[in-house]
Order: structure tokens, then sequence, then C-alpha cells
């Protein structure tokens, strides 16, 4: 999507088509700033620092890790070496292992001389799988919105709330939940987005936002506390957010606070959706309150906040008192009932076990194989 | 209540009898400092600037702002620019009005040379008033939790979830949903609190957090959008909020956020209990969302935020993307229908006209004279 009005990718190639370019996101919404990825243990660093951040995107990340450790030395050891250094610079990253194990699979059996293409061929593809899920995510919701615009009878633009940031940050493009939102501006369709500040680490407040706005997408951030007032008062259209991880009946693991914004929905008859690119249903749960443990985060997340200060410096302030205790729950699990609609790469479906498992019967399959196991 | 072991109220006398002593809660919780108000524009100060806040805090001060503008000059001219001074300082706190209609009568007609004292007699008089009504509250809480700790059979320590500050800091002691806290924890109950961040203005984690904590009371500071998950893991036996103001009917208006938690309470079977001085009680509107207007608030509540540097410096750092656009509801409002019991200085009643009715018998009677005439 655009920055400064130039598309950007999150993570690309220079011109010599072998050092990788990421945002550096610890920056944002402050600085706009590339980095050059030269190495392998600069990669790493991107990952653990999370100066790249997003399932999919710290996918692509540690993909083209490996391509850097190829380039620099295309053995057994080597390609051993990147693996585990990678896999631990985020250890409970799904994507990250995924995108490693892929990667590994593919260059393994190789030659050497070979390695260094097959991976940045391989990296490439993952990055253009990410975007073509995006991409058919972005198409089915802008459906939704639609219908849901058609039913104002056009008197107003349509009011879309979200929570943390699902857009093209956390991906390669398009984003998960952002993304039928930058296909209905792009389509001239009249939106305006409620984000979410995300307390603790304040993903909408300083992602979400600041995606859209370079995009030229209307939004106005809103303090996490304020979503239920909206919809009392016929200010939210639908609500639509990204996932973590769902389960095979449909309840959805999301950045903390997501439950409190279904529950509002729910009471107010506000349709709320979910976007659900595939690879991150979890076949073997069931029921996500009581199967999906919730990391706890560091209390600094909490405690500690990035700002400018007048001039411009960005500084870290503490903002609690000095001897409370804090908790920080990353995530939280909105039980399927509260779900109007999953959006995935292959269409719309209820968020219920038939659902999912009409959209992915192989996934389903597997899923029933490994339990027989 | 207690700070640094020393018992404090947040508005009191000097040893002169004469100046008055407030705690400037805007240096909260980086530092605790007392300052010292010797007239009425220090007092205008104070309230504008909220070095005190909360409305029965604000009345107090307010009250004792006509004291000082007595003391330096007693005559009909000078009471009536306190009075517009000070009732300019926050134009829709509703106690502030009313702390200064009853000092104005109080000493309209009588002789100038009374009149400094009878001022001060009468500003004290509002001061113990508040704490009565406060520890009433606490009184009839305390019994709500005692039997909430009954029912868990003494396995843990009880766990109650509240939203932005509604204690002692908001009052002239005790606070309101605190008031019972305390108590219990006077008592020896064993008892730990939920503390909602409560942004933008960080009211619980800055104010809240710091009362407990001096104190000496349990509790762990969380952001606002994580009540929801602990309730769905049985980890919050009783939610207490304070309310800005109720409905005959018993609708809630409170800090905004508070109507999430009132949802994610009911669908988990939490009790949801709302701390009401009689005061704020507004007998005329029975609808409270569709009645009672919701104030908007500066975005730069929302975009900038006070710390401390790690060299212990306080400075105000912005933390949005430039340009983006901010909403700042400061309230909502939680139907009755959410609440599980109103806490009030004459006892506990249900959330229904005739809970507050059978309470406040000559409140719901002044009322419907209005409503007739």
């Amino acid at each position: 999507m655009r920055v400064n009005g130039k598309p950007y990718r999150t993570i690309w190639l220079a011109g010599d088509r072998r050092t990788v370019r990421i945002i550096d996101q610890t920056l944002l919404p402050h600085r706009f700033e590339i980095v050059d990825l030269r190495d392998l243990a600069a990669a790493v660093t991107a990952i653990k620092t999370m100066q790249v951040r997003g399932a999919p995107l710290i996918g692509a990340a540690a993909a083209y890790g490996v391509c850097l450790a190829m380039a620099d030395d295309a053995s057994d050891q080597s390609l051993d070496r990147a693996y585990d250094a990678l896999l631990a610079s985020r250890p409970t990253a799904v994507n990250l292992r995924w995108a490693l194990d892929v990667m590994r699979s593919h260059l393994r059996n190789r030659r050497r001389e070979e390695r260094v293409e097959a991976a940045y061929r391989r990296a490439a593809e993952i990055c253009e799988e990410d975007v073509a899920i995006n991409a058919a995510i972005g198409d089915h919701g802008l459906e939704i919105l639609r219908n849901a615009a058609a039913k104002k009878s056009g008197k107003d633009r349509l009011n879309v709330l979200t929570h943390c940031n699902a857009g093209w940050l956390a991906t390669v493009d398009w984003g998960t939940a952002l993304a039928p939102i930058y296909k209905a501006h792009d389509s001239g369709l009249p939106i305006h987005v409620w984000v979410d500040e995300t307390r603790p680490r304040n993903q909408g407040m300083s992602l979400t936002a600041w995606e859209l706005g370079q995009h030229g997408v209307a939004h106005t951030v809103i303090a996490d506390n304020a979503g239920g007032h909206l919809m009392q008062h016929g200010m939210v259209d639908l609500v639509i957010v990204g996932t973590d991880r769902t389960t095979a009946r449909g309840d959805v693991c999301n950045k903390i606070g997501t439950y409190l914004k279904a529950l509002a929905a729910r009471d107010n008859q506000v349709p709320f959706y979910v976007a659900l690119p595939s690879p991150s249903i979890d076949w073997l749960i069931d029921d996500g309150v009581a199967g999906i443990p919730i990391e706890q985060r560091d209390a600094s997340e909490m405690s500690r906040i990035s700002g400018r200060l007048p001039d411009g410096t960005i500084v870290q302030v503490d903002i609690a008192p000095e001897g409370s205790a804090m908790a920080n729950y990353a995530f939280d699990v909105t039980p399927a009932h509260l779900v109007s609609g999953l959006v995935t790469e292959r269409g719309v479906c209820e968020a219920l076990p038939q659902g999912l498992r009409r959209l992915f019967p192989e996934g389903a399959r597997t899923a029933e194989s490994k339990a027989h196991a």
C-alpha cells in the first residue's frame, strides 16, 4: 500500500537482488525508516526487536533470513544454523516455524551452487502466496462492505471499527482485516474506520492509524474503551478484526480486547467479522476459551510507552506508579457465537464447525487423521 | 487514607486555619506534592488545571475557594466574583455549582464580620458530609464483599475489578467504589483489585493504583482490554465502579469503557455493582443512553501522555501519528439491566425505578413536582 504517495510492501529486495529491505516498525508512527538486512544476524535482530512483526511478515522475513545465510555460506551447517537462529528469534510465532520448514526442505536436497537462487525464489513465492491470500480476503470482505453500504442507502459513509493492527504492516501487503477496507477505499466506496488504540502495545494508534493515513483512508483513533458507546449510538456499521488463531468451530483468538468489542457488537446488533487466512486455523482445538493458552507478556509493555518530545526526539517514559503490579495478557478468545462470519481467502463462512470444514475440507481431514493417529 | 504510612484527606486546612492544602493530582503517580492555596486565584487554578478532580472534591475545593475570597474581602461583590470565577473553572461539574450555591446562600444574608468564620465552618461541613456519605457507601458495600468472599469458602482472596478512579482522591476521603475495598482491607478481608488503566486519561493506572498501593491494598493494573478475558477465566469475583450520573431507573453514566465491562460481567455471571452517592442521581432522566449527553474532550488527551524519563524528569510525549483524527468520548452509559445493584449511602438497591425511589423518596418527589410544574 502507499506511504508518502508511493506504493510499498513491508519486505522487498534492493537493486542488488540480495539485500533485503524492511520498514523499521519500531519507529512508527514517529519516523518512516527503511532498514537494509545484509546478513543472517540482521534478519534475526529485525524479528527479535520487532522491526518486523505480524505473523505473515515474520514468516517472510525468516524466509529471507535463510536467503541471506545461504548467500554468505550455502553449506548444510549454515542452513541448520540459520534455521535455529531464526526459530529462536520469536519462539511462539507459528508462521515462523512454517516458513523455516518450507525453506529448509526446499534447500536441503539441492546442490550448494543452486541454493542461493533457489532460496530467493522460494522466499519470493512465500511473499506472493501471502499477498494472494490477503488480496482474496480483501475481495470477499469487499462484498460484505458493499452490502453493508447499500443498506445505509447512501446517506452516510460506511463506519467500520477495527482492533489492533491487521493491516498491510502485519503482512507482506494488503493486510487481513484491512484488506477489504483498502479495496473499498480504492474502489471509491466512502468508508471511515474507527481505530481502537489497542493498549498496551498501541498497535492501532501507532500502526493501523499510520498506514490508513498514509494510504489516504479516513479514520479516527479511539480509546479501546469507546467502541461500546459508539455502537450504542449507531456510529458503527460493522466490525472487522484479524485473528492470531481460530479454532475448528470458529472461536477466535485475537488481540486482548477483541472479545469486549464482540460483546458490544452483539448487544447492539452490529455485524462482527473476522478476517481469517487459513494458515491461522487451528484444526486441533474446538473450545478456544478452554483450549488456547494465553501468552502473558512483559509488564513493561504496560508501564512504559514510546513517544515524541516537542523537539522530535523519541523517548521511552514510565507512566505507572512505582511498585504497582501489572498484568499483560496478550490475547483473548471471542466465542464463535459472537462472530457473524469468517472471511477467508476461499470465501465467507459462518463461525461453525461445518463452515470452516466446507471451505477447507483438506485441513479438516488432516486434523481428523492426526486425532485418530 | 494513607500516603507513605500517614493518613491524609484530599483537602484540609494548614495550621493557620486559613490556608487550604491539597495534593497536586496532576503530578501523580510520579510525585506526591502538597500545594498551599492562599487566595481565590489559586483555588480557581487548582480546579481548572485538575490539581483537584472528582466531583465531590471539586465541590469541596470550590467551597474553600469562597472561604479564601472572603478572607481577602468579605464584601458582596467579592462573594459574587468568587462564585462566578469558581463556576467558570469547570463548567460541567454538577457538584461545583451545588457547593457554590450552598456557600453563597449561607453567606449572603450575614454580616461581613461573620462571613469568614461562617464560610470556613460551612466548607468544613461540606467536606464532612462527603466523608459521611462515602463511609456509609463503604459500610454497605463491605457487606457485599463479605458475602462474595464467604461464597468463595476462603480458598482465595476476593478479586474485585474497578474502572477509572472512584477512590479517595476523587472525594474528600474514602472514595465511592473504593470505600468498600478500603473497609474490607482495613477489616482484614483478603482482597485484590484489578485496576483498569482507564485510557485515555489513565486515572486507573495513575490514581487508583497509586492510592491503593499507598494504603497497602493488593492490586494489579491491567489494560482496559483485559477485563473480559479475566472474567472468562473466573479471575474476577465482582466488579464495582463509580458513577458520574445515574438516572431514576438506574442507567449508569460513568467513565468511557464501563459499559464494556458490564457486558463482560453479564456474559460471565460476574456481579456488577455501582457505588452511587445520592447527589449523582438524576431524577429527571430515565433513559440514560438516549437522555444523557456525552462530553467529548480534547483529542490531546488521547495523543499526548505524561511520564517519567529515566532521570525522573516528568515530560509529555506525543504517541499518535501526525494527522490522524482522534475522538475522545469521556463517558458511556451502562443500561440498568446490566447492573446487579446500586450501593448508596442509605443501602443497596436494585437498578430499577422502584429501587432508588424506595431509598430516596424525597428525591423522587422533588423530580415529580418539577416534571409537573
